[in-house]
């Protein structure tokens, strides 16, 4: 097998999450042709964790007989894209200033890159998903955190140092309640998964007590989530419904500050948030132009992303897609 | 004289505002050679106000016999940097999708460029003033209103309309005071000249009578204006002081705003509330890395513009000076 006949092979995307490590083999066309995934192992040596993604990435490998193109890497941030070094992870403290692309590199010998999960599906979102064609690309993936990426010109936008596309923290509200990022009224405290579910909670503890969220958690209002909104409001829930139009009334203003610093040509939420939200795309486009100075912001079509839990493992391919032939 | 002579000369820098056309003759340094204004006419035909503009364009002639390079314009927006056409100015209503940058290309041959004037100042800074050698710009000007420009890798950066960069309408409080944009809580209507003087009005008004701020205004709490809040903190008003650090305690979420999503090497402020600040530059970067997720916030140089009242003249002429030899 010469080093040409490997490099014509798929690209293998790499999801690393605290938990888990999700794999696939990505066509060039974004198809995931296979994928499987293995547990982490976030709490012990870097090492250990270090083979819990090279095992997965191994369980791989038979499935790519003429060999892998490249390997292409969602690791949690904060991270150096230029050089694959993880800098110093919350939820992968094993990993600090860990060599990451570099040690995957000599070990399998194909091209590697490494790059937080947001800006991955930005990308794969922009090569091959909901944002194929666009030039200006904002991505926001809404789930139990707010992660964003900014594509330009078909590249990831990653400012000065790799930080840049932080849209989460955008503050919208500099004296609402605290981010666990430190700020306050980041658009993550205020419509991520747990936002939602405590809105629900708060309202059910203030004695909404005949909503079918509540019947969804047992009676236990401890035990309601942003999931179980969702499941309410799409069996026609009236409290699920003002629930969900509250976190359209904080994301709305949010999308505006975006527009109106980026001019982007593209809006894409991805995650299981933005899922639940789906049926009210309409509903903030049409509430955009009154939070954006841009005269054409009704113009900007507001997507739903394509890649759903696969996200990681084509973002991390997508990464890679750069050298295709 | 050849066309080639012509193409050595200055440029030819423009900034029409809704009251004067500001002129001047620049050199490939950035330096301002000679300059001089004319009353602008904004409420007349648009013809009008093109011949001020064009009247104070021959009134520098004179000065540059052998030709000038180029000349670049500072102009009321909306308007498309692309195609140099002003859309419909608030300020300057006669001009309503007016081709400006094609009329005066046609009149004195040579090339021509138009942009909004913060677009233009940051680029000026760029390439001759504050931010010269960095790639990642922020720049911001502070007074009236808050304009801002974003330029990245030498060139301004427009987004898919040409509206891009208008961090001035970024709102940091979505329930806060109504912005004249429409929008709650963008920074302008939080930070600007205007909410300094209110500020300062609402605390004199509240019984503050012993602040110089009030000697200054003669007594009359309603002649009360930002410029008096400067001239006040300069004399040692405690009050003063007061009201410019709570300007920048909006200031600093609004730049951790941008430094989260745009990650950018230097961040540059102009204009007069910019200047009255320069002395809580350091307590705003000192501020500014609990107002973002960026690890190296506290690394990135907070600089005052090179360029003051003549910002729109350089402005201007920078937008031809990517055409330089």
């Amino acid at each position: 097998m010469t080093e040409n006949s490997k490099r014509s092979g798929p690209i293998l995307g790499v999801d690393i999450g605290g938990t888990k490590v999700a794999v696939g083999l990505v066509d060039r066309d974004g198809k995931i042709l296979t994928q499987g995934r293995k547990p982490m192992v976030a709490n012990g040596t870097a090492e250990a964790a270090f083979q819990a993604v090279t095992g997965a990435i191994d369980s791989l490998a038979s499935s790519a007989p003429g060999g892998i193109h490249s390997i292409g890497i969602c690791a949690p941030g904060p991270l150096d894209p230029k050089t694959g070094i993880v800098l110093n992870p919350p939820n992968l403290p094993c990993w600090r200033n860990f060599p990451l692309a570099e040690k995957i590199t000599s070990m399998y010998r194909v091209p590697v890159k490494v790059d937080n999960d947001a800006n991955a599906a930005a990308l794969a979102e922009t090569r091959w998903g909901a944002a194929r064609g666009f030039r200006y690309v904002f991505y926001a993936t809404i789930g139990t955190g707010i992660g964003t990426g900014i594509v330009l010109d078909g590249r990831i936008y990653h400012g000065n140092t790799g930080s840049a596309g932080e849209g989460g923290h955008v503050s919208i509200d500099y004296h609402g309640p605290l981010c666990s990022c430190g700020k306050r009224g980041c658009i993550e405290v205020l419509a991520a998964g747990p936002a939602i579910g405590s809105r629900a909670r708060t309202k059910l503890a203030a004695g909404h007590s005949r909503s079918t969220i509540l019947e969804l958690a047992k009676g236990d209002v401890a035990a309601v989530t942003s999931e179980l909104v969702g499941q309410a409001y799409v069996a026609g829930d009236p409290l699920a419904r003002e629930i969900l139009i509250e976190t359209v009334e904080v994301l709305t203003p949010w999308l505006g500050n975006i527009v109106d610093l980026l001019d982007p040509d593209v809006l894409v939420m991805g995650g299981g948030v933005a899922a639940m939200l789906k049926p009210f795309f309409d509903d903030i486009k049409n509430r955009l132009p009154s939070w954006c100075v841009n005269p054409r912001a009704s113009d900007i079509p507001l997507l739903m992303a394509h890649y759903g839990a696969d996200a990681g493992i084509a973002g991390g391919a997508a990464l890679c897609s750069e050298d295709l032939p």
